[in-house]
């Protein structure tokens, strides 16, 4: 927050983007710096909010696992934070995300790959969220592009 | 693929979703087994395809970046594989999914937080990709949770 994002620092996130599990040795070198200097940089950009995780991205289907996603429309009225605080209390609800346009919400659920299991998560979601308009599903068959910056 | 993923696969998957920058080390520490039983472990899996990719998950908008969902319905009639391949090539396209359900593609743009720029993305997906029956827009304004498995 408080020091702007500059281009050293998007080159150290676009890295990581492509191989989150590059050493500050790695990094260092892909920059021509050193360690010490990408190490306090990370550190910063965690810090300030800017880093949200390190994660792996799996492929859920070779995990027999289910991946569905939910767009959202939500009464006018409803209270969005008591929503999400709702949603985030859920095992298997494993992205909430604030949205504006076509969905309010966009809520991921990743669950074992069986119908019953993806119904019961679905018809829970629609009964215990008060407020829901319209629950756009989406069921993820095959990842084709990954990248985040 | 030719090995059944097993419980210690799950444990390391789940660790490395909570953090992929932890060391063989920390791994092998928190799972009670040693490094090389870890790394032989990781290497399977990011072989077998299991691990599509570690990465980073910032905060867009504190990039000053847009991100924009787009969940499209094509025509019955038109070529998955030829939409897709047209929409990995575009640079701005970060993630391309194959969706069953309300969708039938799920699109992620990122680029520079401008609205000009912004509907000039969304614009030149909706003219260059035959096809697109109903394009549903949603800007990601709040990541409120981000887990994977």
């Amino acid at each position: 927050m408080s020091r702007k994002i500059d281009e050293i620092d998007l080159k150290i996130l676009k890295l990581l983007s492509e191989n989150a599990r590059y050493t500050y040795k790695e990094l260092a070198e892909k920059l021509g710096t050193t360690r010490q200097r990408v190490s306090r940089r990370m550190d910063k950009l965690e810090k300030g909010g800017v880093v949200i995780k390190y994660t792996v991205i799996p492929d859920l289907n070779k995990l027999n696992y289910v991946h569905v996603i939910l767009g959202l429309i939500l009464r006018p009225t409803v209270d969005l934070d008591e929503v999400v605080k709702q949603l985030k209390s859920i095992e298997y609800v494993k992205i909430v995300e604030k949205t504006l346009g076509s969905h309010s919400l966009i809520v991921h659920l990743v669950g074992p790959n069986n119908m019953a299991f993806t119904e019961k998560m679905i018809r829970s979601i629609a009964k215990e969220i008060q407020g829901i308009d319209k629950m756009d599903i989406t069921f993820v068959t095959e990842i084709c592009k990954f990248e985040v910056i």
